[in-house]
C-alpha cells in the first residue's frame, strides 16, 4: 500500500503539503498541488476517507444529483467527479432525479441532505425557482456543471451552448449550406436541458450573421436522444422540400438523424449532411461531424471546486466566475458540401 | 404529497401490504406486489427514507460497485436499480472500481462498508478470489448483476452470455457465411468482463455444431469498447484474405467494426456483415443487427432481491438459484448473405 511519505518524494514537497494539497487547501499553489496530483496518480494513492473526515467534512460523502445516468454526458462528468472525489477521499452518493416528481420532491424536501452529504454537485439537471430556493436554504457547498443552472454563491462549470451552436452551423455554412434545418431537444421533454436552447441559439444567431433567414418548417424539437432524433428527421422529410443539411443540439440526436435519413434512403452526406454537438463516445464510430466539448474535464474541474469547502475553507470572494471550457469542430464523414438541385 | 393510503386505495389493499410490498417482506404474493408497485409508480408515491430505516436496515444506503458507469450496460443496470431503491426508500452509494487497484484496496479494506452501507450490488464486475473473500467477510447482504462473480450466498441476475453468442453466430451461419470473425473483448483489458469470454465460447460451439473448425486467424481480441472494436477489425483486415461475417462480443465493438469497414471501403453487409450483444440505446439509431439482452429489467431484478435482506428478513433456504433472463435476436441492416467471392 503506498503511504502519504511515498507521494511526497516523488512530488518533492513535505506530507503536510501532500495533505493539504489533497484536501483542496488554499495555502498549496495550483502548481504544487497538480504536482502532488500526478505523484498521487502515479502511485495509485489515495487519501483515507476517515482522514479526509477528520480534516473538514462531517460525513465524508458528496451527493451527485442527476438527471439520468445513462446519457452519454452525465455518464463522463460523473465517472471523472467520481475518481477526484474518491481520491480525495470523498464517497459518492448518486441521485437520478430527472422527470421524477416524487424523487425531485424526496431529494429535497425529505431526504434531509446536510445530515448525509457535505456537499452537492449538479449535473446538467435543471431546476425550477423554488428548487433552487430549497437547495440554498440547505446552505451546503455546491458545483453545478452544464448550462441552465446557477445557484448562488456556487462555482459552475460548463461550455458556452451558444458558441457551439454556432461553430457547429458556421461549418455547415462554411461547406456551402443555407438551407440548414435544426432536430433539437424539445424544451418541454421531461429529461430536456436548457443547454439545446442555448445551441439553439447560436444555429440562429450563425445563420443570421450571413442573412440568412432560418425556416420555422426546418425546425423541429423532440426528445433528446436517438430515437427522438429519428423522429425529428423522419417528421422533417414528411414536410417535403428537403434542407441540404442538419444541425442537430446533441450527436445522440445526430446519430437518430442519420439513421433516419439512411432509413429513407437518402445519403449522408451526398445528399444531407448532418452534425451534432459532444463528440459522444461513439460519434467516431458513426463517423459523426460534431463540435466537441470536454466532459471528463468539466467533471474533474467541478469535483476539485469541491474540495476546497469540503476541507472546510470558506470562500469570501463573492459570487464565483463561472468555468467555462472551449469547443472545437472535429469534422468526420456526415458532412460534405451540398447537393446540387 | 401522495400519502400510503392512496397507494393502498388503488392497488386494493391495506397499507400494511404495501407497507410490506415495498420493503420487500415475503409475506406479500408477487402478484400484489406487482400491483402495489404499479400503483406507487402511477401516483409517484415513494416510501420515506426514516420509514425504511426504521423497518430493518440501518444505514439506508446500498452500495453498487461498477467497473466504470459509461459503459451502456452499467449506465442502464444502475439507473433502473436506483429507481427501485430510491422508491423503497434507500440511497445508492456509487463505487468505481474497474482498473484502479487503489479504489478497490481502499473499497474492500478500508472504506469500512459494513459501518456506511446495509448492502451491495456488485454489477459487471469481476473479483478475484482474495476479493471475493474479502466481500464474503463483510457479511452484508448482496447481489451480482452480469456473468462472472459469484458471491456464496448472494442471488445473481444474468443472461446466458454463451447462449446469447451462439445465437449470434446462428444468425450469420443461418444467413449462409461460413468464414466468421470474432472480435472480443481483451480478457487482459482492465476493464474485461468474463461475458465476453462466453460470448465467444458461444462463437465456437455455434459453428462446430455446424462441423465449421473456427480459424484463429479470424479471432482477435481488443479493449472492450468502440475504439477496440475498430482496432481488432484494422487488424483483421490487414491480415488480408477478409471473412464474410464479423460477430463482435459487444454492440460497443460491434459499431467499431463497422467503423473501420466503412472506413476502408468495405459495404456492410453487402461484402462483410457484423452482429453485435446487448441491443445498445444506439444499436437502432446504428442499424446494427444484435442479440438484445434486458439490462434494465436485470437492474430492477437485482434491487428487488435486496429489498427483504433490508427489511430485515433472512434467507435460509440455502444457495440461491441464479435469476436468468432471456436474450433475443434483433436483426437490423448490417446482417445479410454473404458476398459471392
Amino acid at each position: 500500500m503506498t503511504r502519504i511519505e511515498d507521494v511526497a518524494r516523488l512530488a518533492g514537497v513535505s506530507t503536510a503539503t501532500v495533505s493539504r494539497a489533497l484536501r483542496g487547501l488554499p495555502t498549496v499553489s495550483e502548481a504544487t498541488r497538480t504536482r502532488v496530483l500526478l505523484a498521487a496518480e502515479q502511485l495509485d494513492y489515495s487519501a483515507s476517507p476517515s482522514a479526509s473526515r477528520l480534516a473538514g467534512g462531517k460525513t465524508g460523502t458528496v451527493a451527485v444529483i442527476v438527471p439520468r445516468i445513462t446519457p452519454w454526458f452525465v455518464g463522463a462528468v460523473v465517472e471523472a467527479a467520481e475518481e477526484v472525489l474518491h481520491r480525495a477521499g470523498y464517497e459518492l452518493l448518486l441521485y437520478n432525479i430527472g422527470g421524477r416528481e416524487h424523487a425531485r420532491q424526496r431529494l429535497l424536501h425529505r431526504a434531509n441532505l446536510p445530515k448525509r452529504v457535505d456537499a452537492v454537485m449538479l449535473v446538467a439537471t435543471p431546476m425550477g425557482p423554488d428548487d433552487l430556493a430549497t437547495i440554498a436554504s440547505l446552505a451546503l457547498p455546491g458545483v453545478t456543471v452544464g448550462s441552465g443552472t446557477v445557484v448562488p454563491g456556487w462555482p459552475s462549470v460548463r461550455i458556452d451552448d451558444q458558441a457551439a451552436g454556432r461553430t457547429a452551423t458556421e461549418h455547415l455554412l462554411g461547406l456551402g449550406h443555407r438551407r440548414i434545418a435544426c432536430v433539437w431537444g424539445d424544451p418541454a421533454d421531461e429529461y430536456a436541458h436548457p443547454a439545446h436552447l442555448e445551441r439553439r441559439r447560436g444555429y440562429q444567431e450563425a445563420l443570421n450573421a450571413l442573412g440568412v433567414v432560418p425556416e420555422p418548417r426546418l425546425s423541429v424539437a423532440n426528445r433528446p436522444d436517438a430515437e427522438g432524433g429519428r423522429r425529428a428527421t423522419e417528421e422533417l422529410l414528411s414536410r417535403g422540400d428537403p434542407p441540404t443539411a442538419i444541425f442537430a443540439s446533441c450527436d445522440e440526436m445526430a446519430m437518430g438523424a442519420v439513421n433516419a435519413l439512411r432509413t429513407a434512403g437518402v445519403r449522408v452526406p451526398q445528399e444531407i449532411s448532418v452534425v451534432g454537438i459532444d463528440n459522444h463516445d461513439l460519434a467516431g464510430a458513426f463517423g459523426l461531424s460534431t463540435v466537441a466539448q470536454p466532459a471528463a474535464e468539466q467533471g474533474q474541474l467541478a469535483a476539485g471546486t469541491l474540495l476546497g469547502p469540503l476541507a472546510g475553507r470558506s470562500r469570501t470572494d463573492g459570487e464565483p466566475t463561472p468555468v467555462i471550457l472551449p469547443t472545437w469542430l472535429v469534422a468526420r464523414d456526415s458532412t460534405g458540401p451540398p447537393r446540387e438541385d
